[in-house]
């Protein structure tokens, strides 16, 4: 079994709390109302940003192969990622300055500072805290990119992608190298809260204060 | 005006939240819950180390002649901090081992990633995250040592003694070099923020999941 295999067994249930959470299937058929939608893809510009520092940040302490791996199929299939979301940004007239000027939301700033805080200590922890974002938005947009909602399938045609997986399975790799422990663990479980609040937060619209 | 004098009059209303916030005045009057006053020592167990782990982050990269002063007097206070703390800990039976296992409020593990966010930017930064703890405890201190109550008296004694205005001072000293820009001030409120959700997380004994 790999690393994320065991990882996704001992989180158990929480998992399909995430995965199948209520605003996914919402997603799937199509009955997710637009403006929690756009409230949501908002947080997550926001979210993709720091993510994506965070990430820097950690590449620096990690094992010089396995980094510029991740680091060169995230970075050459980013073109996709952005070709999709201008696309829906546009649709929905969202601007960076829009994303950039909106403050977060609580779980989205506790998540946020989590991945950073994981880079500045350690290249595996930050990989581990990682992981249930970008695995679980693969198994999300293979669900997703079913859904009659042409914006929702178009957000999910991301993450069904060729592109998207190949970025998955080179972090699935490097995660196979580490030696899971419980520490680990823990902070996976907690990957996965931040992910089940993140779809709350946005169902609920939450207050952007931070 | 001093630094501080202007920071709290910038974010106006929101101070006043902060230090006489409910939780201060039930404990000023004694009417404050013992088992609400028991989870808020155990959460700000866990905040206090947090807070001193991230102080030494920020202090390797900050002004070398104010760090150490600010260091030196936090460091010389801290017998009678403890010597406090612990006679609260026997008192209502909370033992190191329960704080270290007990998990964060979601509030709590916000709070503390940002302070290690900013810590891992930058002094400055750091600086102005941190006063709105420690010049607030201070204020609050000041009145809640006039409790009828013996535990929550003896907790103010610790805030309204010499010895910590004295560890405030150097900070705010410190606060004085620093030119305060309206990103600072951003950070400022957020955790003035952080502190009013603070007592209102151990109002409502919030789940500690994180």
């Amino acid at each position: 079994m790999s690393n994320v295999e065991n990882l996704i067994e001992s989180v158990g249930e929480l998992w399909n709390r995430y995965v199948k959470h209520e605003f996914v299937l919402k997603m799937r058929d199509g009955s997710l109302p637009l403006d929690i939608f756009r409230y949501y893809l908002v947080q997550d510009g926001k979210y993709i940003e720091d993510m994506l520092r965070a990430l820097l940040i950690a590449s620096s302490k990690g094992p010089i192969d396995k980094v510029t791996k991740v680091l060169n199929l995230v970075f050459s299939t980013r073109d996709k990622g952005l070709e999709i979301h201008s696309k829906l940004y546009s649709e929905l007239s969202i601007s960076r300055d829009e994303i950039v000027k909106t403050r977060y939301n609580l779980i989205n700033y506790a998540y946020t500072r989590h991945l950073y805080y994981y880079a500045n200590l350690d290249w595996n922890k930050f990989l581990v805290a990682w992981t249930p974002c970008m695995f679980g938005y693969s198994i999300i947009g293979d669900y997703v990119v079913e859904s009659p909602h042409q914006l929702y399938k178009t957000w999910a045609s991301f993450y069904a992608s060729n592109e998207y997986k190949k970025r998955v399975e080179a972090i699935l790799d490097a995660l196979n190298e580490v030696n899971i422990t419980e520490g680990l663990l823990s902070i996976f479980v907690d990957s996965v809260r931040f992910e089940i609040g993140f779809w709350e937060a946005s169902l609920r619209k939450d207050p952007t204060v931070y």
